[in-house]
């Protein structure tokens, strides 16, 4: 399925829209008060987003279905015809204690298969959108896949506790990278693998809404979104998510299945 | 010591102009090209802002002694009068491999007193400095310290080999906390605990180049920066540095001196 030029210009006056009232939120005095009660504020600016966006896409296509984080979207959503999913804030604790790396993040899929993904990186201004059959563009400018040499002469991309448990052999990884960094939001921390700054971002256990965007942004770029074992990813389920640069994609796998215990590859 | 005005001018004119040829090395094409050889071109820019600095230092003020990551300041400096304490580049990596999230780091000393400190987030054209007595600011506005309720409502940062080995309880405080972040860059690091996004910042190993500058932001601002069992730095040595919002950091001690294992607080 070709992305239809409509709805991509529609999502991304959406999206624009969804930012600059984020950015909004955080300029005002009052929202700053409000940091005792910072929970409550994020809870109510994932809703509004989230409300804003599904008020959109049920307007102009009233037949698609929804699959969103707050859950205001379909209650049991399918993969048949056109699925958009959504996750309003993506980093939701950066975007209450540092005011910064969050993103909104879209996919938008048909029968199953990825069309078109949307991260918006707010505070930076950045709108990263890929189109499959197409390319991945940073603020309408083409992105080109980036040459990498080795998993040896890169940085990686993952959550601390990965680390910890040494799950999917995280620490054999690291060992053969050149380090670590985290930002906290799945977009931006797979974004880093679209610039070409890391090899690879991996997570334990990511939701269809944490992936879905990046999903589409990987296969319009031709780069590697699989599970850790490196089957596809099931576009219902919560699930561990190896994101990936095609060149370090086979060595990782090889990697993550050297190890000696099957326990730490549970996806739960 | 108070902050000479013609001194601090001085150093911020100096810093911008290190910034710009910083700056200028990535928008270039001619050095895009040069990424197969990246380890090369950091050397490269980071004696050539080493070099610059240390020229305006010594044409200036001949008589001051001068501490440089790579080694063209005194070769054995002491804390008698003024020192400057120099990082041309903190987060080498980033530089090359994300192109983003390093900075320039500046410490200003006297007889072993910190005096004024300067980091230079260069891709945002952030600078942050502290003068001791008067006070912390991002581009010339004042920052005011931010109120944090405790560990368990905040972030954390540090290097994800203090928690795969454990050294100084760190996941202890990792599971006090709301998670971890990490930029790979000491005075960036820091500067998220100044901002108010990250409770406290912690490394088990710094050079007196990485953290002269944040120890004289943070002693402007009156927060906390001591070795993990709460003992003030020593600026000739490399050691470990807990970097920290004053409201946290006696229960941070306590969490590291809970430790059963004294090995993991080995400095080295």
């Amino acid at each position: 399925m070709t992305m239809d030029k409509q709805m991509h210009q529609r999502a991304i006056d959406w999206l624009n829209q969804a930012a600059d009232l984020l950015r909004a939120t955080l300029d005002s005095p009052l929202q700053v008060k409000q940091k005792q009660n910072a929970h409550d504020l994020v809870t109510e600016m994932d809703c509004r987003i989230e409300d804003y966006l599904i008020q959109q896409i049920r307007h102009y296509y009233p037949n698609h279905q929804i699959l969103s984080e707050e859950g205001q979207g379909d209650v049991f959503p399918n993969t048949e015809g056109y699925l958009w999913i959504i996750d309003p804030i993506d980093g939701t604790l950066n975007y209450v204690k540092e005011k910064n790396h969050f993103a909104i993040l879209l996919g938008i899929y048909y029968n199953g298969k990825p069309v078109a993904g949307y991260i918006v990186d707010v505070m930076n201004e950045q709108l990263y959108y890929g189109i499959v059959g197409d390319g991945v563009y940073l603020n309408h400018q083409p992105l080109l896949p980036i040459q990498i040499a080795s998993l040896e002469t890169s940085l990686i991309h993952g959550n601390v506790h990965l680390f910890i448990h040494n799950r999917y052999q995280a620490r054999e990884i690291l060992n053969h990278s050149l380090g670590m960094r985290h930002y906290g939001a799945a977009g931006l921390d797979m974004i880093s693998v679209i610039r070409g700054e890391a090899a690879l971002y991996l997570s334990p256990r990511l939701q269809p809404w944490d992936f879905a965007a990046g999903l589409a942004i990987f296969t319009a770029m031709n780069y590697k979104m699989t599970t850790p074992t490196g089957q596809p990813l099931d576009l219902l389920k919560r699930q561990a998510v190896l994101a990936c640069h095609p060149a370090v994609h086979s060595q990782v796998l090889d990697i993550i299945q050297s190890t000696d215990s099957e326990a730490n590859n549970n996806d739960n």
